[in-house]
């Protein structure tokens, strides 16, 4: 038992006092665990779209003061009552999603949509009370995504936590709390290409840039990144992109261009962007008979998408995922021996690595399009 | 080797003189198969809303005089060069769409979209020299679909005839041809649901009653018709359907309805009528996590299929399939011993039986809703 176990940590932790405004490094009090809770120390974090995004506060609704993150590794601090997968030192991942273990989906081979911890970017309080666990002067600061990890500690539901070896160096594999192992799960969990076969990934992002290394590590021959920025193509060959397709250099549409290249559509195509055109595009591409295309990025409220059924007639296959289909607790822990193993690289994904005092800085790469991930260290 | 073998052979035909006006029974000259041919004798053939709708010729270009007909069994009469699967005697059942073996769709497993015999409607003549092989007094008789079994005896190619255990009823397999098998299919090599699981059905027509009877193959516990027609219901029984929903008893969208019904969605979903609204509601209906909706029926070449792309991202698929997945050559021998061990029951969709000069009788009974399939005896 730690000697802090029960007691209310004072620590630092980045807080957003206001939507786009650069965030402060506060002494904030973390409330211990309740029962089915875990107290996580933070050591790594990074920062990911959706971080940018809520803070951003554009179109949703805002949620101020917050503490943002959602990508981290850290070490267990302590435990609160019931909880037993996890003990004091255990290392481990928070995710923004979870696994309750009990809900029709968490006993569902084939779903990791948790009915209880599901995403929820509405919610800034702890499922059991609907109360904080962090504070400033008595003043609540509030959660996201059940994660908050631009904070020293920080406190989860503890089906948010998944326990992983010790031996992984939290500052790689904190990258796959949430954007990599979407775009690498989108890949290998759900499109599931061939060795030798065709995949086109539509947007190059991290996300992308993630079902990119999933392709390879496939076995796919031919990887075609599609991309509106064409700067981005030469970065993406060593995540396995070795063809590449800017759609405004073209005067038909991606798919059409797409088929040509590939004598009548990939095997497989993962759509990363989240826009509805692309969403499309990635869809008509993929071959008859066998074409399956997967559906990443998250759309406008207000998206349709639109297609003839004689695209699905014609035996193509459409399907969505999230989180690339993992469960939390229980695949998290494989996907780290994957990277333990040489197999999955992430290396290559982390382009910078700030401090924590530093962490606005983190924001600026990502905003200017410099970065993939970006690393805070939590200790300066 | 047949005395016929090499000769042109005399027999009776219905032809189809005119869009819409009954077939008439002529004496019709069958030229010997050539190369890569077959010349099937036909000995029952059953009517598919599919002849009817080219017969109808509202809204197609319209290809007269033509024989009709695609769902049949047959013995190999003569096979031209090169047929080395087939020889004279062989029980078989003609297939409106093929399997040439050589091309990518038929080298993949996934698919059975053969490049060179799939379905073309459009087409009245032999693939080798568009020539016809039916003639009457010299004048040349269009073929329908590749198979034209509503004559005694016709020519295909040998890719699109399927040798079958000889044991087999000609009388209940020759409805195996096409429609039985594109609903049978579409549920147990697409949709595949897992023994308890639920499966709603739209539409319960002849198609749609073969992918009930593939739910209830599989061990589907509840089994949801859903048709506009109430009287359906009753009939719908004995298919395994054991809930029924007529959209229009309800005040708000069928999905919603079903998804009330089963907490959340049905496991699968399969659309049997072409109705793209009946499409969008199939995909709607199925469960968010692991939900697999399976296209079917044949929309109207206007229609746009439309949903919000968030129904994809919360883990729903989405799956187009035709003639139920199923490899002619490959998968059909294989279909006939199911029948043949008693899994498949065919009886109960043969609901009347005519001779052959009474062909237009069938036509009667579809086009009154009275029939599932029909049977027309080649001798009478």
């Amino acid at each position: 038992m730690s000697s802090t176990a029960g007691q209310v940590i004072k620590c630092r932790a980045a807080v957003s006092w206001e939507a786009g405004k650069p965030l402060v490094i506060e002494e904030v009090e973390v409330a211990p665990p309740q029962a089915g809770e875990v107290r996580l120390k933070i050591l790594y974090t990074s920062l990911c779209h959706t971080d940018v995004y809520f803070w951003e506060a554009k179109g949703q609704t805002p949620l101020f003061p917050r503490i943002f993150g959602h990508e981290a590794g850290g070490i267990v601090e302590s435990v609160g009552e019931g909880v037993t997968h996890l003990k004091p030192g255990d290392h481990a991942l928070p995710v923004f999603t979870g696994e309750c273990g009990e809900c029709p989906h968490c006993k569902s081979e084939e779903s990791n949509m948790c009915d209880l911890l599901r995403i929820n970017t509405d919610r800034g309080v702890m499922i059991s009370d609907n109360q904080s666990r962090f504070s400033i002067k008595g003043k609540p600061i509030y959660h996201f995504v059940g994660t908050s990890t631009f904070s020293e500690y920080t406190v989860l539901h503890a089906g948010c936590v998944a326990k992983i070896n010790p031996a992984a160096p939290l500052d790689k594999v904190c990258i796959l709390s949430c954007g990599i192992c979407t775009g690498f799960g989108a890949t290998v969990n759900v499109a599931k290409p061939k060795p030798g076969s065709s995949v086109a990934i539509f947007g190059l992002g991290a996300v992308g840039l993630a079902a990119a290394e999933g392709a390879r590590v496939s076995g796919a021959s031919r990887i075609i990144g599609v991309d509106l920025v064409s700067s981005r193509f030469e970065g993406a060959k060593k995540f396995g992109v070795n063809e590449f397709v800017n759609p405004k250099d073209h005067d038909k549409p991606v798919q059409e261009v797409i088929a040509e290249m590939t004598n009548g559509g990939v095997d497989r195509a993962v759509e990363c962007t989240g826009s509805i055109q692309a969403m499309i595009s990635a869809f008509e591409c993929v071959h008859d008979g066998w074409g399956v295309a997967v559906l990443v990025g998250v759309p406008n409220k207000d998206d349709a998408f639109k297609t003839h059924p004689v695209n699905f007639l014609n035996e193509r296959t459409l399907k969505g995922t999230f989180y690339g289909n993992y469960k939390p607790r229980t695949d998290l822990p494989n996907v780290v021996e994957m990277y333990m193993r040489g197999e999955l690289e992430l290396e290559k994904f982390i382009t910078h690595t700030v401090s924590f005092s530093e962490i606005n800085k983190a924001f600026d790469y990502m905003l200017k399009g410099e970065s993939i991930r970006c690393i805070i260290r939590m200790e300066e």
